[in-house]
């Protein structure tokens, strides 16, 4: 059975942002059962878990001698080795490979600077006036992706690992994460339907409650 | 034969850090020859280009009916199509597509954050207070980085994708890039080295000289 890794306390209170949550849905979608072995912040630095991940972040997948790292590998990896995550056909497959790679690539890096922004420079003198910048950034991109998705209930055909990715990218802006603040996804109401669309899947539920479960598990 | 789009005249004046460079380099490691159309940068926000790349950027790929765009996605392509950009046992496989990501996903983001800083924001009055911590986060990642390589010559065994892409992706930092900054990379001479290994392979050669040859062609 695989084993991945996860944080013991996640940051984000069980909102299911951290990357391990990505993996747990791959595996609930095609039915694959896994094992967690959790991880606190300071263990992360330590020579035993960066022999598996040398940048020393979550999640870390092992299966027998195999050690993969990088949550959109590890989700390709689990596509590849079971069916119903990408297309049978060759050209649908690269398809789907081009849109996790849009994801993770092309959409969640100006979320990421923003997320970042908002929790490390947000008593920084230039706060007020480069946040708007950051926005746009992800307005922009969001606004070809819109365009784009128009009235498909997915990125290319069938829900696939492109839609999972980027479903949970799109998350990351959603305002639990930082109370107060406005969901630019929510500009854009075919793409607030599609993130509502991967949440409402089984998979993604039984996903969400077991990486919650750790972090209530956490707070006893 | 496939066909890539690339800019009509490259912003970097030919120095190869466009992302056409990486798959021309993959093209060239497996030997397979290509055409490239090469586009404005107001054809790339034109509903033709958009038909092909939903975020109007380069390179993108076309054979018969298949169109691909991000240049991790075409050269995973690639190497998926053709013996010699990853290794034949599956595991070696999927360790070297987990370093694709690592490229594009933990390195390269806080590399292209700090480049877009440099060029967008060098006249903001926060600019010299906020560089130093945008810089801080390339050599962390740098660090571990290079903590992983140690002695090794590839990332993993033989010559794969996953170095392609990292090369390309720590090139970005050359000082030509910026004139007068210094290179992040040169703090770490296993990286250094890596780097050099790269750019001294003859497909990496070749690569770069049809694109400089275009940038040539569009300044006469």
């Amino acid at each position: 059975m695989p084993t991945i890794t996860a944080f013991a306390s996640s940051p984000d209170e069980g909102q299911g942002h951290a990357r391990d949550m990505r993996v747990r849905w791959a595996f609930e979608e095609v039915g694959q059962p896994y094992d967690v072995e959790l991880r606190s912040f300071e263990a992360l630095k330590q020579l035993e878990h960066l022999c598996l991940n040398p940048f020393g972040s979550i999640p870390t997948y092992e299966e027998g001698p195999l050690v993969l790292f990088e949550s959109g590998s590890i989700v390709l990896h689990i596509a590849d080795r079971h069916r119903g995550l990408l297309p049978d056909d060759p050209d649908g497959r690269a398809r789907a490979i081009t849109w996790m790679f849009a994801a993770l690539n092309t959409v969640e890096p100006p979320i990421v600077e923003w997320e970042a922004f908002m929790l490390l420079e947000k008593d920084a003198a230039w706060f007020h006036d480069r946040l708007p910048l950051l926005e746009e950034n992800i307005r922009a991109r969001l606004g070809r992706l819109s365009d784009y998705l128009g009235e498909r209930e997915w990125l290319d055909g069938r829900f696939s690992a492109a839609d999972l990715l980027m479903v949970t990218v799109l998350r990351r802006l959603e305002p639990s994460n930082f109370p107060g603040s406005h969901n630019i996804v929510e500009q854009f109401p075919n793409l607030s339907s599609y993130v509502e669309r991967g949440k409402s899947r089984p998979a993604y539920k039984r996903a969400f409650g077991a990486q919650l479960a750790v972090f209530r598990a956490a707070q006893r």
